[in-house]
């Protein structure tokens, strides 16, 4: 059956979300790399791609905006999760390893991922932004100087020298995808749920969402609030939480928050990532 | 007093910061440029200048996470905050208004605020992230067909012509700056506070902390978590409410936040912005 799946991912190819995508559904699928996360949601949601994975989470810099953004107005679920841990490494041209540094090119997250590495190293080096891992890689070049950080699936993509590895801040760095698809996964007995809570703009409002959780004793993963984007300084909250939607005491969870919040929009239950797919 | 004042901010000169300073503190300063939000801070802490103000949150695009994370680390206090409407324009060369646009370049956050419109009108333009409004007005280039999404001010600064007015996605939308300086602000009666808190990572740690707030009636204006850099998957608490670490209920919500939480730190008490300084 996998073998004829097609997934979509955030291209191109060499990025952390390719190995996400190979660690999770292994090499027999049809890869659909995007340009960006919303066409990956775009792919999917049209079926061009049966399903799509996309980051969410890194450990160091925190959640990924616009994949939360994109999860408030789909109507695909996330039906599994993945981890990768980040190496992010230094990458200049295989044949001017000892050129000199004058720009160095990643991804925003990456670049703010080592960014105390870079002040101590290359305090003067000019950066820039790109839209991924990959396409700085990409622009690695010996006569302006331009080096990039990426990890050594980039590397090996563009055939690249590691000039150092693992030049990240905090050494325990990882970062969290979700698997979106359009059946919801079944209970497996180690499940987590993400929910979206609209509640009303006045005092206690998260309180009250909480007392549910509390006498239930429902363990939180996370909690993150966002901006509605329908009035300025009003909040949704997302919350991660152990259990799936099938269980009984989650369904009495949900007719509790039901009288305490506006709206709650079920982004999926799905099995916890335990390291081995 | 204010005139030998200096305060440092996110320049170059045409962004939405200064901005913000200039409303905060009127024209009779001293205004210091800084190339990054850690410069800011570091600028305000070596005491080059006596306050400085950041970014912290965008009504749209939620929290600056750098800003958090260096206030998670910085000895400064928070002494008062700002709330700047954004409207993004697009800009372009005042002597080729109808030249082909191939590009446009902004801050990623720019660029995230816009996506619906860019989606729209140009979706073929390459995005060229850049690290403030400013420089992008600055790389605005007529043969390239380069354009670029800022302020007015940066219009203004960088000689450029208006080609489309309050092209964000949403049309309430505002950023918040906090105001940093190394003595405590007095309390005016209107006032808030933001504090850091630190839980032990276990279910249930973050409604213990909520309890006291709903007990002493203590109105929350903002909930963030972000990750605590220590361990991954390990989050710390942002929390703004009403009122001053002077008042006689704040007092004793530190008292009761302290048996429950592993660490509190104060960022700060400061009057609430009210539109008029």
């Amino acid at each position: 059956m996998k073998q004829s799946k097609t997934v979509a991912y955030l291209g191109p190819a060499g990025t952390y979300s390719q190995l996400a995508l190979l660690n999770h559904f292994g090499n027999d699928i049809n890869q659909c790399p995007c340009l960006s996360i919303d066409e990956v949601f775009y792919a999917t949601e049209q079926r061009l791609a049966d399903a799509g994975i996309v980051p969410v989470e890194n450990s160091t810099e925190g959640s990924v905006n616009n994949t939360q953004d994109l999860l408030m107005d789909s109507m695909l679920c996330i039906v599994g999760e993945e981890v990768v841990p980040i190496e992010h490494n230094l990458l200049v041209p295989v044949d001017a390893p000892t050129m000199k540094i004058h720009a160095i090119a990643s991804h925003g997250q990456s670049l703010a991922q080592c960014r105390r590495w870079i002040n101590s190293h290359y305090p003067k080096a000019e950066l820039i932004e790109c839209v991924s891992n990959a396409e700085a890689a990409s622009r690695v070049d010996a006569a302006r100087g331009v080096a990039a950080i990426a990890g050594s699936l980039a590397a090996r993509t563009y055939q690249l020298a590691i000039k150092m590895k693992g030049i990240q801040d905090q050494m325990h760095n990882s970062t969290r995808f979700l698997v979106l698809g359009h059946i919801p996964a079944m209970a497996t007995g180690s499940d987590k749920t993400t929910i979206i809570v609209y509640t009303e703009n006045r005092p206690g409002a998260l309180f009250k969402v909480l007392e549910p959780f509390e006498n239930l004793r429902i363990s939180l993963t996370k909690i993150d609030s966002r901006p509605s984007k329908k009035e300025a300084w009003e909040y949704v909250f997302f919350i991660d939480f152990e259990g799936h939607q099938q269980d009984i005491n989650i369904a009495e969870l949900f007719e509790r928050l039901a009288d305490c919040t506006q709206q709650v929009k079920v982004l999926g239950s799905y099995p916890v990532y335990s390291g081995q797919q």
